[in-house]
């Protein structure tokens, strides 16, 4: 189900800038018993977006309206929210007085292997890189063609992510994920300063982590510093955590500690997906 | 009057990849009379884009025909053609047959000044940054939020456009132009390998200079270079050019070759818009 301002549709004005410049943001988010899981988090994420483009942020009680009514009665669901800048006319020049457009629509759950959360997934490097740029590093926004580019790198259905390496070699995050590393019992993540985007389960895994006495830390991060992991895990919103099998061939031990995150996480209900 | 797959229609799908990821490429032409102006040129990059992309290419006379129902009776007029890789489900994975949605639009010719193409334009230095990156450097894709973002830097009227930098101080293009600096009868532009997009009168600029026997250089140039220009001048396909009569405040000759140049290029009609 779509909802466009609310309105139950499947088109949207050909006129949105959304279109034109992917002027807007967007939060992808589980649906457990048809309630959104973290909402107050994405909702807290969305704003910032919306507050580093300038843009209007629409009322999250009324998008948390909408995203239940396209939720309701569904047991297990993917939930994706945008909101651009709206409909304009011709140019770069954002409306002095933007009419943001909200959509809100449900997807069925993905059919992810149900091993893999115990079992590890295998992932590949992009060749594809990230640019950096701080005026856009951090923002959920809708300018993803680098991750098309390095998503459509790989057909084979054994590989579950691509990690993806910035222009200047540093590891930034996954096509759709954030990665750790775990090292002498330290959790390392890269930062987001110049490109990627700060994951919802990420920083619910850093505060965990931080609860559970771990050393956590944002760092700089080569493909050789992943190669000394002694775990190594992705993390999202819908699939949870990932322990990492495999990188470009080379064998990881599936660790107690991506494990034991996990579970906490399970714990605190921030996991949603058939068990 | 806007067509989306030829159909006279204000609406689009809302699952389409344009929208989710700006996965596309667009062109905006110039129309005079109802016949866009260089059209071959911009089917050139239009085919070049999607096939870094790795997208199919709609046929150049099926837009041609959508191209001209939209421009009838206009004497002058700006085209945009948008084409998406299409609808596609969630995820960044492209699907693999895309059906792309063509996007024909017209819209009324802009306000410009009358003089500025004379009496030049004054221009300013954003502080939104062109990240650099290979994989999309050169596509007129739909990922334009940093032209969005630099647009939205300034609001006064006399400013004409703003130019923009690499996230290594280098000069690249303005928001919506190419730019061309004269020293010592030599032309030169950036290049644009790292960001940027190769314009289409930018290419016509190169080419009618060397066949007036100047040197033309695309270089690697910085704020200082620009300073010692002799005269400086933007271009796109819809004013053609403007000279820049004032960079940041500092005032610039309004040379001869930037006036020569326009002149040549109306003569080989490609500069269109009320005289």
């Amino acid at each position: 189900m779509v909802l466009v301002n609310g309105v139950d549709t499947v088109h949207l004005s050909v006129q949105d800038r959304g279109l034109h410049y992917g002027d807007g943001v967007f939060e992808t988010l589980a649906v457990r018993d048809g309630e959104p899981l973290c909402w107050a988090r994405h909702m807290d994420r969305l704003r910032a977006g919306c507050q580093r483009l300038s843009m209007p942020c629409p009322d999250p009680n009324q998008l948390l309206g909408e995203a239940r009514q396209v939720s309701q009665e569904l047991a297990h669901a993917v939930l994706k929210l945008m909101v651009t800048r709206g409909v304009g006319g011709r140019g770069y020049r954002p409306p002095e007085t933007a009419s943001p457009t909200r959509v809100v629509v449900s997807y069925p759950w993905p059919d992810y292997p149900r091993a893999s959360p115990l079992q590890g997934v295998h992932v590949r490097v992009c060749n594809t890189r990230l640019g950096r740029n701080p005026s856009l590093a951090g923002i959920k926004h809708l300018n993803r063609l680098e991750q098309v580019l390095a998503r459509a790198e790989w057909t084979d259905p054994d590989i579950a992510e691509g990690l993806m390496l910035d222009t200047e070699d540093r590891v930034i995050e996954g096509t759709m994920s954030n990665v750790f590393m775990v090292r002498e019992r330290c959790l390392l993540t890269p930062g987001l300063g110049s490109a990627g985007i700060p994951g919802i389960m990420r920083a619910l895994i850093m505060e965990t982590a931080r609860s559970m006495g771990l050393e956590v830390t944002e760092a700089s991060l080569s493909l050789a510093d992943l190669g000394s992991a002694d775990e190594l895990f992705l993390c999202n919103s819908i699939f949870g955590v990932w322990p990492i099998r495999r990188l470009s061939g080379k064998p990881y031990a599936i660790g107690p500690l991506s494990l034991r995150m996990r579970q906490r996480l399970v714990a605190m209900g921030v996991i949603s997906g058939p068990a």
